[in-house]
C-alpha cells in the first residue's frame, strides 16, 4: 500500500458539494418555502444513503453464496455483514423519531407539491426487498399490481430483470440443501426425533386438555391448531406431505433446506455450528427489523395524513399495515421453534459424528 | 425539612432484602435449575416495577382531571408525569432486546413449569390498561370473555370494580367539553373551516382521479375512501351524523370533546393552548407506545414459541398480533391529521380572541 | 397553495443521481477497493446531511432571537426545533454503533490514503460548534491554535468571519437580560432567596462535619467545596464579585442573564415560564447530547487507532477527550441546580406577581 | 420433566407480594411524601434486579473458565452470556433517561432524608466490579481510601474476601496463556510480524514529518508519541522490557496473555478463532458499556445536584468523571488496535498451521 500521493481534504473526500447541495424543497418553487420541508427531503436522503450501504453488504455476501463452496473463513464474514445490515435497520427504526418531530399541519404545508412521487418509487428499497427474496409473487397484491405502474420504465425494466436473479433467500436455501448433514449412514436421527416431538406434542395437548380457566371455543381453537401442528411434523420427514404444504404456504423453504435448518438450530453448540447458527439467527433479525420498520413507518403515515390519501395516492397507512403481515422473507426460520427441542430431550449425537462438528486441533490431544 | 435521624442505608431503603430474595426458579423445584429462567424472572419483575412507577404517575394525574377545574399550573405537572410514562414505555420497548438473548431451546427448559402462568395475569397490566380506558367493551373478544377466568377470585374482583371507575379516557373527554373555546359570539369559525376543508377533499379528489399510473378498482377503493371522509367531515359538526358514526366505533371521543381537541391541534402556536396541545401529544404517544410494545412482544413470543401455545394456554402470537389493531385507546387524537388544515388556510382568530388566548402579562405592554 | 404542474418523481426529487454517486473509495484509486471504505464514506455523508439540518433548524432559531422581540406563540416553534435537533443528536450517538462494526483491521486497509483529511476539516460540524457559542476562546488549545491550519483558505475565512457573528448562546442571554423579573417594586425576593440558601448551605455544611465514615483529607476536599459554593451564591448577587468569578471562568452567563434563569428555574410551574423553562432545558440537552456524542466517538476513535496517531495528525483519542472536559457551552444552566431551592423553601409569589405570570384568559373568571 | 403438579400463578410465581411492596419513601415518614421518591427508588431497584442478573451470567462464565480446560462447545455458552450481559448494559445506559426526567427541584424535596446513603453502598455493583477484576489496587483513591468505610461490617468483609478471588480478568489471563499458538517449530511468526509493524511505524512518523499544516510543539508532541509506540512494540517481545511497562501500567495483561490476544486478533477470521475473538470483542464491550454509564451517570449528579455534595458525602459528579478515566478493566484489548497489521501486511499462515485452524470436516474432503 503506496503514500497517497495528492492530499486528500476532507470535503473532496465526501463529495459534499454534491450531497450537500442535493436539497430543493419544492414549495419555495411554487410559492413560501416550508421550513419542514427540508427535513423531509434530508430524512429520506439518508435513508436512501443507508440503503445503499445495505445493497453493498448484501451484494458482497451474495457474492460469496454464488461461489462453488462456502468456505469456513468466508462464513465469519457473512456473518460480521449481516450484523452490520441489522445494526444499520436498527438505526433507521430510530429514526422514524426524527421524522414524527414534524406535526401532520407541518407536512400539510408542502404535502401537495410532492404528488404523486412517494416511498413507493425508492428503486433501491424494492432492490433490497427483491435481493433479499421478496419477490412479486409473494407480495401483497397492491405491490404486485399497482407498485410497477408508479416507476417510470427504466426502473420498473431494472426492477422486473433483478426479479429474475437469484436472492439471498434462493442462495441460502441452496446453500442449506448442499449440507451433508442430513443423512448419518446408521445414525437414525430422524426417527428419534420424532419420538421425541410426539411426546412434546402429546403434552401440549394433555395441558390444553387440563386446562379449566378456559371457554370451550377457545379450547376448541387450540386443540385446531396442535392438529395442525401435528401435521407440520409429520410432513417434515414426507417429502408429498411437505410440497403440500409448500403449495399453500404453510413453507417456504424447500425440505432439504428446512431440515438443515433445523439440524442446526438443534445442535447450535457444536463448534462447526456456530457460525451457521449466527448465520440463520441474523437472516431472522434481517426479517424482524425490516417488519418492525414498516410498522412503526405505518404507525408514523397514521398521525401524518390520518385517513387522508398518500401522494402516491394510497391508502398509506393501511397498505403499510398490510405489508408487515404478509411481506416477510424468513418465516420458516423464524417460526423454527415450533420444530425445536429442548437441550434434555435432544437425540446425542455419536461421538463419531461428534467429533466431525469439532475442530481439527484440540488442545487436549 | 429536618434532618434525618437515623442514618439512611442503601440496602435497607431499598429493601434490597425483599427485592433480591424474591427469584425462585421453579426449574430448581423440579429438576436441574435452568439457567435462563433467571433472566425470564428478573426482567418480568422489572416490568411490574416499571408498571408499579407508570400507575403511580398516572394516579397522580387521575387525581388532578378528578379536581372541579384543572389550572394551568396543574397542566404543567400532568404533561411531565406523562412524559416520564412515556419515557419509562420507551425503556420497556428496548428492554424486549434482553429476553430474546433467550434462544427458545433455552426457553423450553423450564417452560412447561410455568403453566398454567401467563402474562395476561399481570394485575397491574391491566390496572394500565383499564386506568387509561381500555375497559372490556373495548377489549379483543378473547380479552372480554376469557381474560377474567384466567384470574383468581381477588384479582378478578378488584378489576372488574375498577372497570366501574372513571378512566383517563373519561377524565380527559370531560375536560375537553368543558373547554370554553367552542362557541365565540360572532366569530363564525366552524363554517370557515367547513368551507376550507371541502376545498381541500375536493382537492384530494381531484388527485385521485388526475393519477394516472393506478389500477381502477385502486382508484374506485381509494375514491370510496375519500367518501367515508367526507362523511366524517360532515358529521363533526352535526350531532345526530356524528353519535351515528360513534356508534360504529368511527369516532370514540363525544363530539364537544373531539371539536375542543381539534381546534387546540389547529390553533397549537398559540401560548394557551400550548400546554394542552402537548397534553394530548402525549396521549398519542403513550397509545403508540403501548401499541409498539404489543408488537414488538407479539414478534418475540412467536420466535420463541413458533406456532407452540403459550403457557397461558393461548396462541400467544396470533392473540398479541390481534390487540396491537384492536386494543387502542386515543385514536381519535392518533387520527386527528384527518381534520387538520394547513396553517395558511386556517381561519385567522379575530384579535379579541387571540388576545384571549395570550398571556395576561404583555413584554410590549 | 395551487396544485403541483409537473409530476414529481421521487428519485428526481431527491437528487439521487448526485447523493447516490458520491461515494468514490481512495482505496480502489490505489489498490483493490477496500469493502469497508464505503461504509467510512456514508457514515460520515449522512453526519454531514444531519449537520445541515441541525444548521437548518439553528438559523430559524437565530433569526427570531435577532428581533428586537420574542413573541409566546414564537417560543413554542424555537423549543420545537431545538427538540428536533435534540432528535437529531441522539440518532448521531446510536450511528457511532453502526461505524464500530468496522474492525481496525478493516480500518488500516484504507485509512492511509485518506490522510491529512479528518473530521477536523468538517466545516458544518464547526459552524455549529461556533452557531452554539463554542469560539476560539472556549476552545482547548488544540482547537484555538491548529485547527485552523487544516483547513484551505476560504474555509479558513469563511469560519473566522463566523466568529464574529453572534452565537446562540450570546443571543440567549440577551434575551434572558430583556427578562423583566429582576425587580419587582417591594417584593424583596433576592433577599428572601439568600436567607434560605444560606440555610441550605449550612445544613450542608452541618452533614459534612457530621458523617463519620470519611477520610480527614475528604472531609477538608468537601469543606472547601462548600466554601466555594458560598463564594459562588455571595456572587450571584454582587455584580462586581461575580465579575471576578465570571473572570476566573467560574461563570458564562452575565449576571443579569443568570438570575433571570435562575427564576426561571425556581417558578418552573407558572404558566408563562413553561416555555422559557423548556428553551433553557433543551439548550441544556443540546449540549449534554454533544457531550456524549463526542465522548463515544472518542472511545471509538481508541478502538479504531489504539494510540496509534490519527489520519489528520493528531492524537484524535486523546484530543477528543479533552474537548468532552472543556468544549462545552451552556454549563451555566447545566449546573444551575447548585442554586436551586426545594418548592418548600421558595418564597411565595405576592399574587399580583402571580397572575401577571399566568393566562389573560382564566376559565374560573 | 414431569408435568408440574400445583398449578403455577404468574403473580406468585414472581414474588410480587414481596417486589411491589418494597417501596417505601423516607420523605412519607418526616412529612409531606415526594412524589418522585417513588421513581426514584424504584429506578435503583431495577438497576440491583439487572445486577443481579448480570452477576448470574459472570458467575456461569467464571465457573467455566475455573475449569482445567475451556472446550470449544462451551465458548459458544460463555459468547452468549456475555452479549447478554452487553445487551442489559445497553438498556441500564438508555435507563438514565427516565432518572433524568426528575427535576434537581424535585429530587431536593427528599434527598436530605437519604444522608448518608449512596450508591457507592450498592454491594451488587462493587461486586461486578470486583468480579471483572477492578479489584482496590485499580482504582482511583478515593475508592480505595473511603470507599470500604461506607459500608457496615459484614458488607465490608464480605467485599474484602471477595477481592481475594480470581476475576474474569486473572480467568481470561490464564487461559490466554494456555494458547497454544505462540511458538509454532519452524514458522518464525513474531520476526516477520516485527517486521511489518517497523515499516508500518517508520511510514506513520514520515507522516508526521510531512504534514505542513501542523504547529511544530505539536509536531514534537506527536513524535514522541510515536517513540513511545515504538516502545510498546519493542516490549512486545522482550519479557524485560514488557514488565518494565508493566509496571508502569502501560499493560495489564501478563506478555503470553497480550501475545495470544495479539494473534487471536490478527488472524481473527480463521474458524477456530471465531469464537476467541468474540470473546474478546465482547469483555471490550463491557467495559466500554460501563464506562459509558459511569460517564452519563456523572453528567445526570451534575444537573442533578450542580456542585453540591452528594448524599454520600462526596462531589459525585467530579468522584464519578475521574472513574470513567480510571476504573477501566481491559484497556489492553480495547487499545488492541495499536498492534494490529493490516490484512495485506500479515505474515500468511504456512498451510499445515492454517489447517490446524481449521474444522476436523471439510465439506471439499
Amino acid at each position: 500500500m503506496q503514500k497517497n500521493t495528492t492530499p486528500c481534504y476532507y470535503g473532496d473526500y465526501l463529495q459534499l458539494d454534491k450531497v450537500l447541495t442535493a436539497q430543493a424543497p419544492e414549495s419555495a418553487r411554487y410559492g413560501v418555502e416550508a421550513h419542514d420541508e427540508t427535513l423531509f427531503i434530508i430524512v429520506h436522503q439518508v435513508y436512501e444513503l443507508w440503503f445503499k450501504q445495505i445493497l453493498h453488504e448484501l451484494k458482497a455476501v451474495m457474492a460469496v453464496f454464488a461461489g462453488a463452496e462456502v468456505k469456513d473463513e468466508q462464513l465469519t464474514g457473512i456473518v460480521h455483514k449481516l450484523k452490520r445490515i441489522i445494526s444499520i435497520q436498527q438505526l433507521l427504526n430510530q429514526q422514524i423519531a426524527v421524522l414524527e418531530t414534524m406535526t401532520p399541519q407541518d407536512f400539510m404545508a408542502f404535502r401537495d407539491y410532492l404528488v404523486p412521487a412517494s416511498g413507493f418509487q425508492s428503486i433501491q428499497f424494492k432492490m433490497l426487498e427483491i435481493g433479499l427474496g421478496l419477490k412479486s409473487e409473494y407480495r401483497i397484491d397492491f405491490d404486485k399490481n399497482s407498485f410497477y405502474s408508479r416507476l417510470n420504465q427504466p426502473d420498473r425494466e431494472f426492477l422486473q430483470a433483478l426479479e429474475q436473479e437469484p436472492s439471498l433467500f434462493e442462495r441460502v436455501e441452496k446453500w442449506l440443501e448442499r449440507m451433508p448433514f442430513l443423512q448419518f449412514n446408521d445414525f437414525s436421527f430422524w426417527q428419534m426425533y420424532q419420538q421425541a416431538t410426539n411426546t412434546m406434542l402429546a403434552r401440549d395437548k394433555a395441558i390444553v386438555e387440563q386446562i379449566e380457566q378456559i371457554a370451550e371455543h377457545e379450547r376448541d381453537m387450540q386443540l385446531n391448531e396442535i392438529g395442525r401442528t401435528y401435521e407440520k411434523f409429520a410432513a417434515l420427514l414426507d417429502e408429498s406431505k411437505y410440497q403440500a404444504l409448500q403449495q399453500q404456504g404453510t413453507f417456504r423453504l424447500s425440505q432439504k433446506a428446512m431440515l438443515s435448518a433445523l439440524f442446526i438450530n438443534l445442535y447450535q453448540e457444536e463448534p462447526m455450528f456456530n457460525l451457521p447458527f449466527q448465520l440463520l439467527t441474523c437472516l431472522t433479525e434481517v426479517d424482524e427489523q425490516l417488519t418492525i420498520w414498516r410498522y412503526k413507518h405505518a404507525m408514523m403515515v397514521q398521525r401524518m395524513l390520518g385517513s387522508k390519501i398518500g401522494t402516491g395516492g394510497s391508502s398509506g397507512h393501511d397498505y403499510l399495515k398490510r405489508t408487515t403481515e404478509k411481506n416477510r422473507i424468513f418465516t420458516d426460520l423464524f417460526s423454527m421453534a415450533t420444530f425445536l427441542l429442548p437441550k434434555s430431550a435432544l437425540p446425542a449425537l455419536p461421538s463419531a459424528i461428534k467429533r466431525q462438528l469439532g475442530f481439527y486441533f484440540s488442545p487436549q490431544a
